[in-house]
């Protein structure tokens, strides 16, 4: 038997053998461009399609693509259209593939443009369970215009487990090749992750892949990905000090230490480092209380980053004003099975 | 089957009932002090008394217990001493058991007071594992003089499996009646936690207790928590929003969350957020990437904390310096078994 040779006191067999053939897709622009409305310079995000290609990252969501007039004039900065004049400005060609997300709602098959006319290769589309026959249309559609696609659940915490059981079924009697588990509020403990991941590929094709998009409300989210890579996940999404909405999201240095894979390289992640931690403290992405509790409590975190925004710091008063019509736990040992 | 209450689409049977016999100790003043060399005033100090007594902890760790003259005079605050006037001070008689912790070399037998003489239940020994025989003697006396005691044993991701199997020896015959997994340098992930739990627990007779003290570097301290309380843990370590030395502890709120029982309430935790962000702020404890790398590599934190102190942000740089000498990881499959 060998020995972690990190950890020398444990058998290095126990770790899965899935961090060699997991793919890592980094939504550091699309996800982290939420705290600042996409306003990146082109030199930083030129500069982090660098980093991403020479860590071996597999694949870069480089913003979303959204439809004209969605946003006022103005509003949001390019990486929230990802036009391809501005996308020529900061990649070239190299062995990392490109991902821009589109939104439900705000963008339709139409303001698709052909694969040949652009450095995106994968459409991932980002919808609610209802609106999963739609979202199988547009993505079909960004199919036959010659795109990979990936579809994204979001919020499947707050689905009964009828509702997953529905789009698992429109997923898999799709065309769509790639499917995310997406945990929108990090409301999920690894158990969680376990249970739908299997759920997941137990009801998809076995040539469906699928993956976890995961938030860090509770600390869970590199750890949920760890449990994920476990299970058999084909790839995991992380971005750069784990920059994203609210608590953010899968830190990908964090990932890379971990698959601790000639092919991934953490150092021209950490070579980043600086720049990232001075948009931390202006941005001010990560653990904070509110948060935990509407990670903990299921629902979306803006009103926690709208409290924090406001500098209302009364953690107690928020835990009041969310728990107060919630149903009870209930208090008593599960049942068995 | 029924549904989990929050996450509704998993089943709640899923979930541990060890989460309802866990044991929770809180080390928000002992570890904490670490950032502040324990200058906690008596006001808040007392608060977290109150605060923790509310939330049904059941074990507060309000210092350590040091010999005079171990540190120069005005060189760190009360609770690195934990005299008896300064307890007395900021305690009354609770539900809440109180502790402090011994380091090895910095405390002999002939310091210790009688437990009639005290307010402190229960002394925790932390020890390196060529320490163990020595802490051992030293735990024995502390029980003879009425104490409960707890042995520590730091660091053990740097012991290999003989030395771990040694010090248990010593451990399982002694008349130490609890034990805790030390992830010192957050070394860990939760496959290294399950493992080292089993073979705590495979060691140690059945009327010994094992814990978990578990640190930050990775942000896997709390999922680190999450799998010890599916092995069966019979106490964990947590503290208020993580305070503790670099990357910090698990977070206490969060734990409680988990926990989900009416015996632990959040709440007057949560209450005391606006004061430990606030010292957050000034202290600076929590995720920074000096602290993943030297959480990943297993070496102690202090000169990424010395690094951040001196305004040292090259965190490729300190990547290089830190593993220019180490032996490459072994890129294979692992071996089974």
């Amino acid at each position: 038997m060998g020995l972690d040779y990190r950890v020398r006191c444990v058998p290095d067999g126990l770790i899965t053998d899935r961090r060699r053939t997991v793919q890592v897709l980094d939504c550091t622009i699309r996800d982290g461009g939420i705290c600042n409305d996409w306003f990146f310079d082109k030199p930083l995000v030129r500069s982090v399609f660098e980093a991403l290609a020479a860590a071996g990252v597999d694949l870069m969501e480089i913003g979303y693509q959204t439809a004209a007039g969605v946003h006022p004039n103005g509003a949001v900065g390019p990486w929230k259209y990802c036009r391809e004049e501005d996308l020529l400005d900061v990649v070239r060609p190299s062995g990392m593939k490109l991902a821009a997300m589109v939104d439900m709602g705000r963008f339709r098959p139409e303001d698709l443009r052909p694969k040949r006319d652009s450095v995106i290769d994968v459409l991932r589309v980002a919808t609610y369970a209802r609106d999963a026959a739609a979202a199988v249309d547009l993505l079909h559609a960004a199919q036959e215009l010659g795109y990979d696609v990936h579809c994204n659940v979001m919020a499947v915490t707050t689905c009964n487990p009828q509702e997953v059981d529905q789009f698992l079924a429109i997923l898999h009697d799709s065309r769509v090749p790639n499917v995310a588990v997406v945990d929108s509020f990090g409301a999920m403990y690894p158990h969680h992750v376990r249970y739908l991941i299997r759920k997941y590929k137990n009801w998809l094709r076995s040539d469906q892949k699928v993956g976890v998009h995961l938030h860090n409300n509770q600390q869970t989210a590199f750890a949920n990905a760890i449990a994920a890579i476990d299970e058999g996940v084909d790839f995991v999404d992380a971005s750069i000090t784990g920059m994203g909405r609210g608590a953010g999201n899968v830190p990908l240095e964090l990932l890379l230490m971990y698959l601790d894979d000639p092919k991934h390289d953490p150092r021209p992640v950490l070579e980043l480092g600086p720049t990232f931690i001075e948009l931390r403290n202006s941005l001010k992405w990560g653990y904070q209380l509110p948060y935990a509790i509407t990670g903990w409590l299921n629902l979306h975190p803006k009103a926690g980053i709208d409290r924090l925004k406001l500098g209302n710091f009364e953690y107690a008063g928020f835990w009041d004003t969310l728990t107060a019509n919630r149903p009870r736990p209930r208090h008593h040992r599960p049942e068995p099975g």
